[in-house]
């Protein structure tokens, strides 16, 4: 059974570069990462046709099942195995699929809403929001979109501005408060090095520097105390 | 002779937190860290009267000697030591002392203007950019000014708007762009744990992490490639 000692939430906007980067500091490693996606987690309602499905507003929190996301983390921190859904994009549904998740020295949580939930970022020991122009990302999601699944542009437009825009705005954006770093533009080498390096140490038996214990400082008036520079 | 393995930019707005983050990397290493901060590099004008130099905009990349600070870092990071003016902001002069800093296996430049001259952010290894709300920075000064210095508000708030401010949006806020991590609301407690503990591998013989010569990822091109997420 293995208890992981480090768990990473990574958060950003559609086409940020979430993905890449948790690819990348889990890349090179002997042993895996276990990974987290949270578009796993969309809520299911099997009352739901179709078509009503196809009208839910997949970017809004509320269509994430939270407790579910929340119960399998506190299962894999405890060295639990998961059982992770799996989420058929085009049916708007769940597969009947289920995916056993071991857990292992480290977690990487990613998705739009992984510094949201107050219960998840209680479990992360390190929260990074990436974060990308909006421009660079609707760029991303057109050449994804249009380019590559041959959506049509207006319709990638309309709904980006209609519903991907002002939610994340709303609700993704905000949760840059919540990180302890900001990755600007995507997966900058360096940045990623650093990170590398953090994970590499959680896997050589002996040389762990995280403690999943730290305190954090996060009281206001302290805040205000640092040195003016 | 010892040739400094990394170089860390620290840059952010006044009030930011860059001095706390300065220090608290440096903070229970067995080895000291080299600090140069840019406030020492104010350019000495011999020809102007003190109320000329009163009027002198600091907030402006034009108030420092930008080639001295060049100069003193290739000079550190060839392993030779540099004699570092020192600056007396009461008189807005440099006083006659000079302090001989050695060069250490790590060296922090820090500064409103850490990030901004290519020649300092091409030497550095890490940019790092703290990022702290305008309001929670100014009231950081008004406690500093005010508080301990005795300064008139309504004075400071007159500096803050008319100064201070633009030339942070126009200037200091830009940098960000060049930053490989920002850092949120000062110094946070996770992202200092992270940075110690690379700035800590750099002194342990044999254990270094990091390359000088890392390569960056600068394309806009190879930006857009990124998977979409």
């Amino acid at each position: 059974m293995t208890v992981p000692s480090l768990v990473i939430g990574i958060a950003g906007g559609t086409g940020a570069g979430k993905s890449t980067v948790s690819r990348k500091i889990a890349a090179g490693l002997a042993e895996s990462v276990t990974h987290v996606p949270l578009d796993n987690y969309y809520e299911e309602d099997p009352t739901l046709s179709f078509e009503e499905r196809r009208t839910v507003n997949y970017d809004h929190p509320s269509a994430f099942e939270w407790d579910l996301v929340a119960d399998h983390l506190g299962a894999l921190l405890s060295g639990r195995p998961i059982e992770m859904p799996q989420y058929d994009f085009g049916a708007h549904a769940r597969t009947d699929e289920r995916v056993t998740v071991e857990p292992t020295d480290v977690i990487v949580v990613e998705g739009l809403f992984a510094l949201y939930d107050e219960r998840l970022t209680e479990m992360q020991d390190l929260r990074v929001y990436v974060e990308t122009d909006a421009d660079v990302r609707i760029l991303r999601r057109i050449r994804r979109d249009v380019g590559e699944r041959g959506r049509d542009l207006e319709g990638v437009i309309e709904q980006y501005l209609s519903t991907v825009k002002p939610m994340h705005e709303q609700f993704v954006e905000p949760t840059k408060r919540r990180a302890d770093l900001i990755l600007p533009e995507g997966a900058n080498s360096v940045a990623i090095s650093l990170l590398q390096g953090m994970v590499d140490a959680e896997f050589e038996e002996g040389s762990r520097r995280w403690e999943r214990t730290m305190a954090r400082e996060n009281d206001p008036e302290v805040a205000l105390e640092y040195d003016v520079d």
